[in-house]
């Protein structure tokens, strides 16, 4: 099928940029990020964006589809994903990060097609002049809300210059940090990001947000640092603080106990990260509230599919993130835009660029903690050019060809152990 | 939000067909069916086409709400569910059928927003040059194939001349009546709207089809007219007969009971026909086929979400229909065309318009049971206004305005009671 100007070409470019040193329950952000963008050209000189992870194993299995892009419609989504699953075949690449479960030919299938989805949604919409979101249904907001995402982190990497946040390793440091980028960005909900200290701890820190700020929605993410029966007990401690509490402990299983005896709702990025996990979940009662993530579940209208299964079960819908860049944050909002249930503040990594980013300025801001919609052609982003030589510059150079997030933290510390869980 | 030519007025008409006289579990088509025409504008002169019933109390949810449509952006699918809402409030109209269970206000609104829903994906795609298919997502079949749809009938309805099928009561008239349906349309699958006479007599008239068709599917309908036990006794009787049994029994408990004995799929359009219904059925295993309906699902992008349910749940998808004209067919064969899940043929009634049509000839034909999609921009039928004229005069003079298949049987045969379940 073909009833416009069809790709010729898909580029696809490995870049880094400066990272922040974040604590989580497996370890610390390395001092850079990895991402892959995506160029996608169709013979009329159009170019449509996407972004996806930059982990080597990933990398490979992106450029390897890339080639098969051409010929395709950009409204063909359904033939890119057969393309790219002809080019896969049966091929089962865990995720770099371990924290998405276990891997399968369909979730490395979702990851790879993911990021050319985007890209030819942003073709759809540039070359019929219209925004993303409207060929997503139409936004029902015109701004897209997000939270603040805190983290536990060091004032600086070790041997380097402290960055603008400083250390945030107590609830003093959390509060401090949960200032600054509400200050800045009018933040409205807040997630602190868990697993890394003993559980009363973080609880502590969850009470200093609630004291520092009584009107925010606040959310705890341990990445599954607890054992089941940890879990329920800070369930019981936060009783009334937390608008969800997030992979408290692994499994489905494990989350359904929890999800038992917890008053809040349970909410993850990590036990249901596929279509296939679904029926499981929902069947035991295991979570209230499905975080959404376009570059894992294969892409924004695979995020709706996901949507409207959240609407008919009555699961609420949020949205995960990983360290990104302009691409993946219009991507997200376009999405948010458009997808009536995806009613929570989404979280974004944004901040944490520390204002490096692969897109031209302007595009995108935060005003009262939300985005608002970009109304131009498709994603409503173009590439700085500049900035991309420069970051894949910093790709070659930074030496990082896979996230390792333990791996780093062991040479900071030789004797750390990722253990999940933990307590 | 707008982004191009936005809609300045929906235009609706109701129509009447000649029908004939086909019998069911609730009676006897009438002389005339109803469908409801709908005809969306916008400021740059397009025109976008939508089919819906054309049932007095459905018909005057639509002309209400189709002021309310001015302003829109015909991708602002979103927007349109909210104002259709708007307009309707918590109005619950039962289908003038009662073959779709329960009614609700959901699925009043779903019924209302489906017809305009059609209409401003046709405006889409030409407004961007592109066939329909193209934007839900791309075609992955050239062809979409269809069943032939089978009726017990009377030769002729009381008092008028023999319509071309003639009279079908007992298999050898509904294995000439399967014949001259496959002869002209070329149908690889079947399907025998039971539900009129005792279960063996029909369990004899798929006998003789397997015998005279012994390599087509073939569906057994009996639209809810067994109890559970009767329904698993004719599933054993036709074990290894049928590619499905559809709604062989009222209600999903009842359908579960007779899933858990019947060794072929149960289909339903009956018993799972809102989003709502879903969770039940699916937890209750009470269904392995879902016949979608785009007319009272919500519509075409509503259907897809159906879709990526069935896939998600692994539950088969298929196709129902009611008496329609070209519109329907053409929305209901790109919905097809670019759900990769719809992989049973769909049904159609097409065959008993006996020729009479709302569009212009030529756009849409079956070759081999399938037709092929067509690649226009958007739908790719074009309204016949002097047909619309003369069904709308029709409709007009022939004096039904809500369709009444018991009412009409009770007419002819006065002793004539509903009853289902019959046996």
């Amino acid at each position: 099928m073909s009833t416009g100007p069809v790709v010729t070409e898909a580029v696809v470019t490995p870049i880094a940029f400066p990272d922040t040193p974040l604590l989580n329950s497996s370890g610390v952000h390395e001092p850079w990020a990895l991402r892959t963008i995506v160029e996608v050209r169709t013979g009329d000189g159009l170019v449509g964006l996407g972004e996806t992870y930059g982990d080597a194993a990933h990398l490979e299995l992106v450029r390897a589809a890339a080639p098969a892009l051409a010929g395709l419609d950009p409204f063909d989504l359904n033939g890119l994903t057969r393309r790219v699953a002809g080019v896969l075949g049966r091929v089962d690449a865990p995720d770099a990060h371990g924290l998405t479960g276990d891997s399968s030919p369909q979730k490395t299938l979702a990851r790879v097609v993911s990021a050319f989805e985007v890209a030819f949604l942003d073709l759809q919409g540039r070359a019929t002049g219209r925004p993303l979101y409207a060929l997503l249904g139409g936004k029902v907001r015109d701004a897209v809300p997000y939270s603040a995402y805190l983290f536990y982190k060091w004032g600086a990497h070790p041997g380097a210059e402290p960055d603008e946040y400083g250390e945030a390793l107590d609830p003093d440091g959390i509060v401090a940090q949960a200032r600054k980028l509400v200050d800045q960005y009018g933040f409205g909900s807040i997630k602190l990001k868990g697993g890394v200290f003993p559980p009363e701890e973080e609880i502590a820190a969850i009470r200093a947000l609630r004291e520092a700020f009584p009107d925010h929605p606040l959310r705890l993410d341990p990445n599954t640092a607890w054992t089941v029966d940890t879990s329920i007990k800070v369930a019981e401690q936060t009783d009334g603080l937390l608008e969800y509490l997030e992979d408290p402990t692994p499994t489905i299983p494990g989350m359904a106990q929890v999800a038992a005896r917890a008053r809040m709702p349970l909410a993850t990025n990590m036990c249901v990260v596929s279509f296939a996990d679904i029926p499981e979940a929902l069947a035991l009662g295991a979570v209230g509230v499905i975080l959404s993530d376009h570059h894992y579940w294969g892409g924004l209208s695979a995020s709706q599919r996901l949507a409207g299964i959240c609407e008919t079960y009555g699961i609420g819908l949020s949205m995960h993130s990983n360290s990104h860049l302009g691409i993946s944050l219009a991507a997200m909002t376009h999405l948010a835009a458009a997808t009536p249930n995806l009613a929570y503040a989404c979280d974004t990594h944004t901040p944490w660029q520390l204002g490096v980013d692969v897109v031209e300025p302007g595009a995108l801001r935060f005003s009262g903690g939300a985005v608002p919609v970009p109304d131009s052609p498709g994603l409503g982003v173009e590439l700085d050019r500049d900035a991309l030589a420069r970051m894949h510059e910093d790709y070659l150079r930074c030496g990082i060809r896979k996230r390792d997030d333990t791996g780093y933290m062991k040479r900071i510390q030789p004797d750390y152990e990722r253990r999940l869980p933990r307590w």
